[in-house]
């Protein structure tokens, strides 16, 4: 397209503005930016704001919150209640496993941001004993599971692992995984793709920039394990003319996912969020509950404990499934009870789902142009056209559109939802080290070491303290200078707890404690 | 008793050390430190250390975790599970209230050592937007309740409040009352009494001096809402001469508190700590619903939901009421189960209890001589005998022995439990702010303004941002920037959520909102 063209295509659109410092640019980044500005639909993208500025948020969040209905029993599993079914759950889940017919998704397109990084949170050391970073400890898992399953079976298996990155994190996860070998993981079970992404649009409906020569582009996708408030908009589609991407299941047709998938013989599919720096991946009971149960798709949830706590729940509106924010919901609704006291809708979202392949499949082909864009006001920094500034605003000044893995849980034929435990399955990282803070490398470390430390003790190690004296199973935690008990067991020695015995029963330890594939490290007595 | 005496006393029981620094005391000190040492019987006190030594605290534990059982369903009342009986509950309670038959006993002795102040942990001001104290908003909720008590039955009443200190905390406390004309209660109706104390020594048994001429005593009493590791070691008796305290219930009687009660015709006592922000003192539900039960003692609790938080538990052990202590519990007790899928052991102790008269009274006279102390290994500062150095050691060197209150629960001939929200009830006011910490002002301060952000909405206000637009009922906390909405209701506006409507129904405001007894604040559209 000539420029001349492109110029008047956007100036007709109201976009003109972002050729405003065409002057200043050099041949390269004239063509890089003519190339991004083709692939851009500026008319629909002028539809959806207009539509955003409708601003129909309020009345539809009301309307949402008097629609929801709880989970009806039939549809959920759980890993407290229904104890007595895990064993079966898992044999299921690890037969599927030896048969090479479960992969692993893992959704890693964000940046560290809010933790104060500049690289992808995979990457994040939250400070272990090993100092392993949440690649690894996730990558030693897959290779565990693999371990458990061959072991078990007899057969050699593969848990392929499928990272989705934003453009922004290709190119440094990748090297990161060459550079540490996959963590002895197959290069070619390894499988990174990269997320679609939309530009960002201040309150009057004009793109910004983010430099003089590049739009300030945002992830289409939204992994929401406890979300940012957003409002609901309506479908918003086709806002590219050339670019195939629209939220993780465009990308995942777009980079033939699906069909390496099938290639492969997949059945079953486990994913996540990065963040998680307990997750189970590829949980085998989780795997085995839901193939048991015939589902396409279903949801891993920990209990909603307090009505204030900002976490989307899984319910139905409407009669479809579908993960409810925080934000939508009224505190009179969110204070609802069942009868067993329990709060109404207290199945709490944590980005942990399955999806079989099939069904992944038809919401590539059937079901993703029907999926709804989310709108989120947000600040984006951007570039000033007057001054030529970068500007960092302190107050939201924009939005971005995000699309919502859960929103496709509404398609499935049989939906299920799988309860477990927070404190063996969930601690998110988001943030840095604040006071007061949550979801930080802090919280994230003392979950991990806290939950390893219950591995010890019930497989029948003890913790003594400097005078050999017992240490009581439930430490005080007094204040921040008391740490838990510092006790890290490798992914390749344990993957959720088991086989510890022959390491510790009836062993008495001074923390702080590994237990890793070169044998077991305590603090010498007295070393300090 | 003449110096040479006590001296010849001290050598036979091995404290000769205590009046190793005599040559240099002046003669008040010499008056003081022959009293302090005539007033202990250091042959009880030595037999006592013998028995902790022996130390069958680790067979003990292991016994006590053996031998629990969880609550009959018949002594728990649920302010969750029995929500259609609340109001019953609560009306039977202001009906006691109303004829001046419940008085409240507030346990104080505590400094702010933790806090990181040198004074009572009551005069301790969190940050809310008011600046009250935490004595402020107790004496504030007493009034209100007077006050609801005789407008909804046309009677004039009191609700006596009596205030234990310790030695080290009653001059500050008195002062800080009567500055403040006790914060509008009668000042007769409010009465000070003072804790008992016993010596605290060293692993060898030696008394340990805080300073030459001085020893080194601590409360005997542990309020243990989260309580402190401790061993337990049986029953010691007697171990003063000519002091009549020993624990809480001997300080009562000693001081004629419950004459005092029966004096003023009081039924029931809501006996609390000090720490709680939320704490509802003499809450009409919990007193009504132990009258209905024709409870002599209840204990109010909160769900423990995660086994490893350190919080002792009401249950039962060889059929008799008791609190188990976090550290006397094992893991695998800990992480039992009910078939609901809740903690088997899972009534959390919020030292929150109700007592009737007759039975403190039968307490002091009959059940008191049988109490057990507890001996907790403790960091004690000591006076080095050898260099006259004031030590201040890094790990615990001594014991001190301390009563438990709820020590009492097997006494009583009906004992009851009552279930209560803990975002409601209970935060806490332990530790200094620090990194990832809990129980601590800022903790404090969060959960008061979001119990009060969630009154207003359920009363049918709404908060707005800068630009008008409604925040969600439930906000987002990304990090320690970001504030709960802040809201502060006077307790002398609402004691419990009840009559804001006429304040707030259908009225959007700006936070920070206060309401209080002068008027409604907000911060002013664009004033900062």
């Amino acid at each position: 397209m000539e420029p001349e063209v492109l110029r008047r295509r956007l100036a007709a659109a109201g976009q003109g503005h972002l050729l405003r410092f065409w002057a200043e640019l050099g041949g390269a980044e004239r063509r890089a930016l003519c190339e991004e500005l083709q692939s851009l639909d500026c008319e629909a993208l002028g539809a959806c704001f207009r539509r955003a500025m409708e601003g129909a948020d309020a009345a539809d969040r009301d309307k949402v919150d008097g629609r929801m209905e709880a989970l009806p029993r039939a549809v959920l599993g759980s890993a407290i209640r229904d104890a007595d079914q895990l064993p079966e759950w898992e044999r299921e889940g690890l037969h599927q496993i030896s048969q090479s017919k479960v992969a692993v998704l893992l959704l890693a397109g964000g940046q560290g941001t809010r933790l104060g990084v500049s690289y992808p949170k995979g990457m994040y050391d939250v400070g272990l004993p090993s100092h392993k970073t949440l690649f690894q400890i996730q990558a030693e898992r897959i290779l565990k599971l693999q371990q458990l399953a061959e072991k078990q079976h007899g057969t050699k298996c593969v848990i392929p692992w499928y990272i989705m990155t934003s453009g922004r994190t290709m190119e440094s996860t990748k090297e990161f995984f060459l550079k540490h070998n996959y963590f002895g993981l197959k290069q070619k079970n390894v499988i990174f793709f990269q997320q679609g992404m939309l530009p960002a649009m201040g309150f009057d409906g004009k793109i910004f920039l983010e430099e003089k020569g590049k739009v300030s582009m945002a992830p289409d996708l939204a992994d929401l394990a406890f979300q940012k408030a957003t409002c609901r908009l309506g479908v918003i589609k086709h806002l590219y003319r050339n670019n195939g991407n629209g939220g993780l299941y465009r990308a995942l047709g777009a980079h033939g996912i699906v069909e390496d998938m099938e290639q492969r013989g997949i059945w079953s599919i486990h994913m996540y969020c990065v963040d998680n720096i307990l997750v189970k991946v590829a949980d085998p009971r989780f795997i085995g509950f839901c193939i048991q149960k015939g589902a396409e798709c279903g949801a891993k949830v920990v209990e909603k404990t307090n009505p204030m706590e900002p976490v989307g729940v899984v319910c139905r509106v409407d009669g479809m499934y579908q993960v409810v924010e925080y934000s939508e919901i009224s505190l009179a609704t969110a204070q609802k009870r069942s009868s067993d006291g329990r709060l109404l809708f207290n199945a709490g979202n944590i980005a942990n789902h399955y999806l079989s392949v099939p069904f992944l499949r038809d919401v590539i082909n059937i079901y993703e142009p029907q999926l709804k864009h989310h709108v989120a006001q947000k600040k984006i920094p951007y570039m000033d056209i007057t001054s030529g500034q970068l500007v960092k605003p302190d107050k939201p000044n924009g939005i971005k559109m995000e699309k919502f893995v859960f929103d496709i849980f509404q398609f499935a034929k049989q939906f299920v939802v799988y309860e477990v435990l927070r404190e063996d399955e969930f601690s998110p990282l988001k943030n840095a080290d604040s006071q007061n803070g949550k979801d930080n490398p802090t919280t994230a470390r003392h979950a991990l070491m806290s939950l390893h430390h219950c591995w010890v003790l019930n497989a029948g190690g003890h913790f003594v303290d400097e005078n050999g004296t017992r240490i009581p199973a439930i430490p005080r935690l007094k204040d921040a200078n008391d740490l838990p008990i510092q006790c890290e067991i490798s992914p390749l020695i344990s993957y959720g707890g088991e086989g510890l015995e022959k390491y510790v029963e009836n062993k008495e330890f001074h923390a702080p404690l590994i237990i890793d594939e070169n044998g077991i490290y305590e603090r010498v007595k007295n070393s300090v």
